[in-house]
Order: structure tokens, then C-alpha cells, then sequence
């Protein structure tokens, strides 16, 4: 029998995915899960989108152009020139959800063996599209004292080797809901300029931004339009995860040329994907205030309710759906299995990402868990409830 | 401006890819393009699959399974058992499209550098697969003298080195339309178990074989179930190749296993795609008969009009829908381009693909194109009329 590929042995399994059969088998015991741990809505997708979809009456589904329809990335052009970015249809493809996008930028920018650095927490699965790259994942760390603020440039040079190629950031931020600022955004730009690197930056939680403060696109960070590669989606702003509808946006047409060729391997995107993306820039702006107004009352519930449990600090995220959540525990991982093994507050638990997955230092996240506030507010205080109750009977609890 | 890569700059593009343009002018200029070149069927998918899509009544479009949904894959694992296949949903993870399938493969079971024989002619896109995945491919030469016969035990064991990993093999072949007999695919089974290496089968035209002849799986070979990768689409099969959905299918708990984390990082394959694909479970007899009964007669018409032109080789393929065909001409990246460029006749021409692209191995092909048997019979026969005619008149035509 063959062996397997290194990449096939050293493809990270989340933390969250080994707590998987945990939750299931609470369930079967007839325990309600609150589902905290992912970044799925129960918001829904917009009619408009779902409408599309229904009254379709093409025959033959076909391949599509490998960039992408041409009326969507037409459409799309327009809605990055209405949130300021000013761009046209031949600097966007589309992609197989975000996650296409990640990987083809990091496959035609860097070189197996580079590195790129990554703010840490991160999204989980940026290690596994570096690790099918063969690209160094070079972390630099934030700290939930510091509200996860964007580390200084200093810090950053201090990382900075002939090997660095690129610097990624995640704005708003998934695990933390950090909002970066418009001087973090200038120190990254000093940098990249600096060090002609890559700026990765992956926007797709832009529509999520509270208190009044706006998102600032690192497409429009002056004298690195080069430098910057835009990576969106569709999933969080339409709430439809499923479609797999992102894109790939730059100005370096060497690297769109070079993108445009990588998905010519791969045929097109998603057909209905794409049909249901178009039709949701149709959709009403009154679709988006309810979902803010729905949001910013999920997190303020959430976040205060995290607040008044002794010993739980919780920053108060500005943007996307998450926050990153520091409790008084032993081990992040033993905890949010127990929660799921172990115990119920009147029949009911509360599944939470273990923040270990979303650091690549080793050791980093063992007392914080991300949570994410997609649920109804009911729920949510349901499931603030069952953490303050664990928390006073979990053996693993620092008093 | 920072540089791209090396993958960016080798990725290829296909010289089926460079003659669009040329396409698109003649048909500004009027002229009526008969497109050969691609494998895109105008037959119409399956009602019930369009019919599952238009009653969606899902109002969250949520992630799925990362390795596809359970009633899918259980619904595909009784397809393989009705065809003779004996596997369960566990042996299977969808994936988007079978680009998603082969590249996946090659990462998981491959390290950069191993080698992969595969061949040629072969997919074009096969390359650009082992590019992404740092594989390196090493052609084995069939021709069409020979039908593009599956080469020797002995013609293999030359190209067989330590860095061999697998051996890739397209049943039916595209471009060939070669349908592998029984006799050669134990000559490959014998080779897989000799040398231990992966059999990657790409069996998506599995159900277009002709003239009373069986597809023969690499997954019915004894003795080498933990060597064989099957990759499957459902493009060909329902004529759906927008829908980009595929899947990965191995008895090799190992393989599955790591494809699945390979599956997780990306979230999930498309929604709708699972929506029609599984729908498409149901399709009803009828509907192959009447296509295969299309395809016999497209075949028959093309390769009978193709042969009567003096000096045209066609082989008479047993499978897929294209042929490779042998042509009096100097230089078929040339022919192609004329074709659009300076030729029509009565207002049409034809675009074919130069089977250039095909071959790994340089100069081979210059004296063949591949033609897809993908348009109606009288469109087909449009199309030879026009390519004997340009034969007269073509510049570099040998005669």
C-alpha cells in the first residue's frame, strides 16, 4: 500500500471538527446545543437571491467563463465602486468561495518555502491553504489585553526575513472581531511599502462593522495598489455559506493574469452559485439594517453577558460576528469538550471553538474560546446561562 | 512590485484558450464558428435535476458537509453498486467538480517532485493539476498509428524511477475517445501491484462507451483496491458541467481519510451543485438511451465524413465524445488559428483544438487536432464540410 503524501499527513484536522461526534452524541441524549462554535448564520439569504434561483430556466447548465460571468463581475465592479473601491470587472475573478481565492493568491504569489505573516489568532484554515501552498505561516502575535490590536511595526520588522513574501490580514477580523484602524492600516501600509511585500486582505466580514465606524478597504491604501490582493465572498454578507461564490481582486494584472490561468484549470465557478451571487446585489438596503440591527443586539447581549460572569473578560468586538473570549480555565479544549460530555444546565450546553486552533503558537489560547454570535438572543442568553453555570462546577475552573 | 511566483508563471494556458479570440473576431465579422473544441455537450440536463433546483424552497444556504451531503453520497454509493461498483458513502467525498478531485488527489497521495505517468495525449489541464501540486508528469507516448493503445508492461517499467508515485489513466480518454480493453487494464493492474504505486482513474465519460463495448473500472480491479484513486464528475454524465460537482472515491481509508481534512479547509462543495447532482440520481432510462443514441450517430457521421476527406486519418473512438484525428497539415496551432483567422466557407468555419496541447512531450501532435462530437448532425456535418474544404486552400497543407 502506498504511503501518503506529507501534505496529506501534516493537513491539520480544527479543534473544533474533533469536538464534532461530542455534540452529536449530547443530542442523542436529548441535550440542547447551542451552536456558538461556527461562523454559519441563521440569518436568511436574501429573496432576491433565493428567487433567482427558482426561475431559472436554463437547460443546459454549462461551464461558465473561467473568470467568472461577465455581467456578474460587472455587477460586482459596481457594488466595490459604491463601498468606495474603485475598481473594473478585468480586476476581479471569481472563485469557488473564499476559500479558492486564498489559495490561488498564496499559489501565485509566494513560492514553496516563503513565508507570509499572519496576525495571530487566524482563521483556522489559512494554515491548511499554507500548507497546500507549502508556504510558511510566520505568526505574529495579539493579545486579547490589548483588544488584539494590530502589533506595531517594530514587531512586524522584527519577523521580516528574505524569505517573507507577503503579509495577510483579516478585516474585520474572524476569530476576534477586531476592526483594524485607520492608523494600523497606515503602519501596514509604511511596511508593505517598505518591504515590497504582498497584502493579503481578506474582507468578507465588511458589511459588519458597529458603533459608527467604518471599514477601511486595504484596496485603497495609496502607493501599494500593486501590493494588494483582495480576497471576498459572498458567504457572510448574503448569508450563503453554501454557494461558493468568492473572488480574487487585484490592480497587479501580472497576478490576475496569473489567477485567471489557475482558474482556467479548474473550469469555472459554480453556476447557480454565481446566478444567486448576481441576484443578491439586487438585494434591498432595508435586508442589510435588519441584519446589522439584528447583529448589534446579539453581540451587546452576548458580550455583556459574557462581562457579568465572574472572571470571563470579553472585549466588545467592532466588527464581523465573533469574539474571542478569555475564561478562568485550565485547558481551552478539555473545556469545550466537557461542556459537550459532561454537562447540562437544565438539558441544555454549549458548543465553543477552543481559540488553540486559531494560534499557531503552540501553547497560545489554552484560557480563551471564540464565539460566534449567530444565533437569535434568546439563544444566545440560554447560552451565556449554561457557560456561567459550567463555569462553576467545570473541575478545570481557576478560582 | 513584488514578484509572482513560479507556479504563476508556469501555470499554462491552453492554446485552445489563445484561439478565442480569434473566434470571437470571426464571429463579429459574420461568420458562423462551428465549435469542435471544447467538450461542452448542448444536450439538456436532466428535468428532474432543473425540476429539484426550481422547487428549492431552502431559505438559509448554508455550508454542507464538507465531504458532500450524507443522502447524496449515500444516493451516489447505490449508482456505483447499480454499475458494478461496491463501495459505501464513506469511500466517497464530493468535491467541486472533478478539477477539485484530481488536484486533491495528486496533493494528498503525491510529494513535490514525485512523478506521475499518465499517457499522452492527455488532458490539457492535467498539467496544470501536477503544477499546483509540485508533481512532476511524465508522459508515456501512445499514437495514433495505434489507435492510442495503452503502451506495454515493458514501455512503462523504462519510465518507472524511485521517485514514481502513480500512474494516471482517463477511461474513456479524453482526448482519444480510447476505451481501455480488459487485457490492458490488467496489464496496469499488474504494473500498480509490481511497483506499488496509485492508479488515479478519471472515469467521468464511463457512461459513453459504444458498439457493445463495457467500461471496465479500475475500482474492479483485484488485489490494488488500496492503490486506485477513482475521480468522477457529474459533467458529462447529466451534461452539467457547471454545477461543479465531483467526487473523490478510494477503498484507501488513509487517502479518504486525508482527502477529508483536504475537504475541511475548503468548507464544502457547492449547495445547488448537490442539489442537481443528487436529483439527478433519478434520471430516467430514457434519457441515456436517447443520448447515447445521439452520440453513436454524431460519432458515426463525423468520423465517416472525416475519413473521406484524402488525406485525413480518424480512428473510430469506442468511448467519450472526441477523437483525435490525423491531418495533412504542417502545424495544427497554425491550422486552428487560419481556421478563424482567414478561412470560411459560405460564410462558417470550424474551431478545433491543436492536439499540441495534449502532448507533454514537444512537437508532438503538430499534425492533429482533437474534434468533440458535441453539436447536432447537421452542425457536425457543416463542420467536415468545412475542414475539407479548407484543406484545398490552407497554405501549409501537405499534399
Amino acid at each position: 500500500m502506498p504511503k501518503i503524501s506529507d501534505k496529506g499527513q501534516c493537513m491539520p484536522s480544527s479543534p473544533i471538527r474533533k469536538l464534532v461526534p461530542f455534540a452529536e452524541a449530547a443530542k442523542k441524549r436529548g441535550v440542547k446545543v447551542y451552536h456558538l462554535n461556527i461562523g454559519q448564520p441563521d440569518i436568511v439569504t436574501p429573496q432576491v437571491a433565493l428567487d433567482a434561483i427558482r426561475n431559472c430556466d436554463e437547460k443546459v447548465i454549462e461551464y461558465s467563463h473561467s473568470a467568472g460571468n461577465e455581467s456578474y463581475r460587472e455587477g460586482l465592479a459596481n457594488y466595490y465602486k459604491g463601498i468606495g473601491i474603485d475598481i473594473t470587472k478585468d480586476d476581479i475573478i471569481i472563485t469557488t468561495g473564499g476559500s479558492e481565492a486564498i489559495i490561488n493568491a498564496m499559489m501565485v504569489c509566494l513560492n514553496p518555502g516563503d513565508e507570509i505573516i499572519i496576525p495571530e489568532p487566524f482563521y483556522t484554515n489559512y494554515n491548511a491553504f499554507a500548507l497546500q501552498a507549502g508556504v510558511k505561516v510566520v505568526p505574529i502575535k495579539t493579545t486579547i489585553e490589548n483588544d488584539f490590536a494590530l502589533p506595531s511595526i517594530e514587531e512586524f520588522e522584527k519577523l521580516i526575513t528574505p524569505k517573507t513574501k507577503a503579509i495577510m490580514i483579516c478585516n474585520p477580523n474572524n476569530p476576534t472581531g477586531y476592526l483594524y484602524s485607520e492608523a494600523e492600516l497606515e503602519s501596514l501600509r509604511q511596511i508593505i511599502l517598505k518591504h515590497d511585500l504582498y497584502l493579503f486582505a481578506d474582507e468578507v466580514y465588511r458589511e459588519f462593522c458597529y458603533d459608527g465606524n467604518d471599514h477601511i478597504s486595504c484596496m485603497n491604501l495609496k502607493g501599494i495598489e500593486n501590493n494588494v490582493v483582495l480576497m471576498d465572498s459572498v458567504s457572510k454578507r448574503y448569508s450563503m455559506c453554501g454557494v461558493r461564490i468568492g473572488a480574487i481582486i487585484s490592480r497587479n494584472k501580472e497576478v490576475m493574469n496569473a489567477a485567471l490561468r489557475f482558474g482556467q484549470s479548474r473550469l469555472c465557478p459554480p453556476f447557480y452559485g454565481q446566478l444567486a451571487a448576481e441576484a443578491a446585489l439586487e438585494t434591498p438596503d432595508s435586508y442589510f439594517t435588519d441584519v446589522y440591527d439584528e447583529y448589534i443586539a446579539r453581540r451587546n447581549c452576548m458580550v455583556d453577558g459574557l462581562n457579568a460572569i465572574p472572571g470571563v473578560y470579553c472585549p466588545k468586538p467592532k466588527g464581523a460576528f465573533y469574539t474571542v473570549v478569555k475564561l478562568p480555565i485550565d485547558d481551552s479544549d478539555r473545556f469545550a469538550q466537557w461542556l459537550l460530555e459532561e454537562f447540562n444546565y437544565e438539558g441544555q450546553t454549549v458548543m465553543v471553538a477552543p481559540a488553540t486552533g486559531f494560534y499557531a503558537t503552540p501553547g497560545m489560547g489554552k484560557d480563551e474560546v471564540r464565539m460566534a454570535y449567530v444565533l437569535k438572543i434568546d439563544d444566545l442568553k440560554g447560552a451565556v446561562k449554561c457557560l456561567e453555570e459550567a463555569l462553576k462546577v467545570y473541575p478545570g475552573t481557576k478560582r
